[in-house]
């Protein structure tokens, strides 16, 4: 007699991570807790997918951040109630469009509908079987929501959540009931397919005659490019147009490394005045501007001091497309920048820009006992990366500066819009967990590194080997031109010494260059092990970007 | 010729100053940003308020949650954006009834309408001249809110969020764009004066006239007293009722030293069936019940297996008053608790209970070099702890076996209820800051430790000296009797050496009773300086009460 094969069945829980792991999920971060621990163990017996303990929800929020830039998906898993201590990861991953989904266990339904008085319940908004407080704050944060409390919707809740997060590169939130962990369900057996909404194909066509017209009339275009073409997977396929009609690239500060910076087309970034001289000199001559995914917010326009009056301009982003000022609906950004690539107009402009590798300095040699600046610590900095490189920054002078790096094709990370002070360690650890292979270098402030420094424990627990690099400026150096005063000032720690109360890595003190040189041929040398190298700063040496910036920055903070 | 006195005027930020120092706030915990740096300086050059700097939000949260446990207010200052990190302090705040205010700098009102996309704006939700998105959050976190965006209106907001902080004993949001804070206002020069509701004369009279009946008719009331009670400052008159009529009193865990422990009165903590065993008796027994200021969740009520069948029971608390099966509407906590005060019986009850304090432990003899256990650390701490201390504890079990430690009034800081891991550190060092004639004893757990230690900064820069006692025991202790798994473990960091790296503080590592002892012992002999003290316990060392809570919670973390 035989055996029919039986509908397939799974259960909500396996249905989720299942799916998570189609899409490119190998691994979650996040802090257990009771409402949450039936998910926790399922993870922990899922054959592809790895938990990652985090000591804390924010710092759980960031890694899965820099996990979804680099992997483009990134899952944290956190308990009720106090998981809205991952709200802030939330704000900066929808500001900064990086598809983070957020999974919350609850009270289980049943549990909810007898006492709803239970521990890390709000209930300032609820219904007969949860809390919903939660997901009402999270809807603030996130572009779809689903709570999967119902086994017949279960499988299509989470299809269509986790499509929005992919579609938009925005994050999104579930909430998993802890009696609906190990509830079965059917198994749909579909597969989630990401349909990118199609264009208006008579207004591409236009579109793209328009472009191709405007390169041909003009002398010297040039090409803005920005974090979406990084987030959608645009690169290659812009800097393929690039390269075939030789139009050199800027890009902006949340795009950073969209292209490889060595380049020969890419100029640096352009963030208005507070640019470098170059890249201001070769906007100002340019007289065709595509802007490609770039945020025209007050970090990315030097506080609005961007010169966009072109006699030629398209902007093109994840929203919309407008060239000159008439506007084109339902022109996809991924379909506009597929069609540019096959533009090819056989233009002999002459090359009216320098390279940014032209910079490039060929070796870093110390001045001895020389106190070390932040411009040598980052010219030494920029000897020793190698393309395979990661570079990671926290907010402050470390991010002004940093981006003044010369580095490879998607090789930097940071929250350069949202600029939540803190991310950049655990944004080192995500990217470490994301890619492996490459090397990973951390920048932060003092100021940053106080707020999450402690996340190396994670380092020590898995192995990771990110090259940490304290800038110490003693206290919140970015706010010092606006307005200074004591709050300004933060406590001196012994930052080498963090690996002693870990319990691994390497801690070293450089207040020379030689030593700071010294100390970065060790850690470049070494693999296995994460390194901590504190830089001793003076309290007012400021990068020139920083200097820029408190200058333009400093009349809206004092006001008149 | 004489000069008219003009009309006072004050500015907006100076008027939300004096206000809440007038109603007794001298210290506002916070992190500087730029959109509250014009705050940030207006606190610092106000004679009567303090800024204390915190290293990253949540913890300033988490201590001004402390300090206003402890005076009755507490103030946390923020920047826009990322200061959504507080939202899990406000959670707890709002769940567990402290009056804590968070106010938040956000862009000036002319920037916003000039330009929206600004660094930490989220610009979910938005109008014309800001960002709503923080504010949309907060509303489902706070009792009430105002967004201070008119001179003209701005101290009436400033008077009617902080009469509603006061009033509910509930968190409250403040928002403040950079533009107004120096802009001039009329100064009102008015008071704000706290009015509660007038409760109903009648209503109040007849229940005061029926609790006295049922003492009257009854042979062994009790007392359960909670957390409202010390919220409301209403411990003496509760007490001194208690007193005139000899009625035990029992405590709840959030209410935990609404009375002094030593009182012969007192009996312990009431917890359902996570209670002692001589507890549980008294209220077996027991046959009149008054229930004051109690919430019934979850923790309070050892997971709804508390006894409250009495032939008599009153349950009273800020929002209503039942007698019986009967309730009585707009009679107030305040006017009932006083009402009682002046309700003697001379009842001639014999007592039926043994007071807590005999438990009281007259000398701690170590083991020399046995092996620290969690039941005779406390047993240790016990015989440390003096009347003038204040214990703070984290989450786990530090805060289930501290909870059966006999303290005086108002000596116990703790979220027993919202539970946020990471509350012991800063909020130790939020009590201190508030009362700092007493002695700080913070227990956390390992996990907990991790969350916040390094806000120990703090105690560095304000030369404070609480004593931390770290019970290791290897990873989340809690939930290991729940679902054990590997994501229960955490890293073994040297919690001793934490002092190095903040550069200041003792650590010490205690892995024998001597050892512990002898800590303690140095740590109670020397203010001045703060103690780490690392308490080396089995994973599986359990005290007594997460025994019993391990028992109630497992059944439903593990579902059937």
């Amino acid at each position: 007699m035989m055996t029919l094969t039986s509908k397939s069945t799974t259960t909500t829980g396996q249905y989720l991570l299942d799916r998570l792991n189609s899409l490119g999920v190998e691994h979650i971060f996040g802090v257990p807790g009771d409402y949450v621990l039936r998910l926790d163990k399922m993870i922990e017996e899922h054959k592809k997918i790895k938990f990652i303990n985090t000591t804390r929800e924010s710092t759980a929020g960031y890694m899965a951040d820099a996990y979804a830039r680099l992997r483009g998906i990134g899952v944290a898993c956190i308990t009720y109630g106090v998981g809205i201590n991952i709200s802030n990861a939330l704000a900066q991953a929808y500001v900064e469009s990086s598809p983070l989904i957020v999974i919350s266990g609850t009270v289980g339904t049943d549990e909810f509908a007898q006492h709803s008085a239970m521990h890390h319940m709000i209930n300032k908004s609820m219904t007969s079987h949860g809390d919903t407080t939660q997901l009402e704050i999270f809807k603030h944060l996130t572009i779809d929501q689903g709570v999967l409390d119902d086994p017949k919707t279960a499988a299509e809740t989470i299809d269509r959540v986790l499509t929005a997060c992919l579609l938009h590169k925005k994050p999104v939130y579930l909430e998993l009931p802890r009696n609906m962990v190990t509830q079965p369900i059917e198994d749909p057996q579909s597969k989630i397919s990401i349909q990118y909404p199609q264009s208006d194909k008579k207004a591409l066509q236009e579109a793209l005659e328009e472009t191709k017209k405007a390169l041909q009339s003009c002398h010297h275009p040039i090409i803005w490019a920005g974090h979406e073409i990084l987030r959608y997977g645009l690169s290659k396929s812009l800097l393929n147009f690039a390269e075939m009609n030789r139009i050199p690239v800027v890009s902006s500060l949340l795009g950073k490394t969209v292209i490889d910076e060595t380049h020969p087309l890419f100029v640096g970034l352009y963030q208005g005045e507070m640019s470098s001289d170059h890249v201001k000199e070769v906007i100002k001559k340019c007289d065709c501007i595509i802007i490609a995914g770039v945020l025209l917010n007050d970090f990315e326009t030097g506080f609005f001091t961007t010169k966009i009056d072109q006699e030629h301009h398209i902007i093109v982003d994840a929203n919309s497309l407008s060239i000159g000022n008439h506007h084109y609906k339902n022109v996809s950004l991924i379909d506009f920048i597929q069609g540019l690539e096959k533009i090819k107009l056989n233009l002999s402009h002459p090359p009216f820009h320098t390279p940014k590798m032209a910079n490039l300095p060929t070796k870093f040699i110390p001045n001895g006992n020389t106190h070390t600046t932040i411009k040598r610590v980052f010219e030494c900095i920029q000897s020793h990366l190698q393309p395979s490189n990661i570079v990671v920054t926290d907010v402050g002078d470390c991010l002004f500066a940093g981006a003044d790096l010369i580095l490879s094709h998607n090789a930097f990370l940071a929250c350069g819009y949202f600029a939540s002070l803190g991310f950049g360690v655990p944004g080192a650890i995500g990217a470490q967990i994301a890619d492996p292979n490459r090397r990973v270098v951390a920048i932060v402030g003092d100021g940053g590194f106080q707020m999450t420094a402690t996340e190396l424990s994670a380092a020590v627990r898995y192995k990771l080997d990110p090259i940490v690099i304290v800038l110490n400026n003693h206290g919140y150096g970015t706010e010092r031109p606006l307005i200074e005063g004591t709050y300004n000032d933060i406590v001196d720690w012994n930052y080498s010494e963090l690996p002693k109360l870990l319990g691994g890595g390497i801690g070293i003190k450089a207040e020379t260059e030689k030593a700071f040189e010294d100390a970065l041929t060790n850690a470049f040398g070494q693999r296995g092990t994460f390194y901590i190298i504190e830089v001793d700063l003076d309290k007012l040496d400021f990068s020139p970007s920083l200097h820029r910036l408190g200058e333009l920055l400093g009349k809206l903070v004092k006001g008149k």
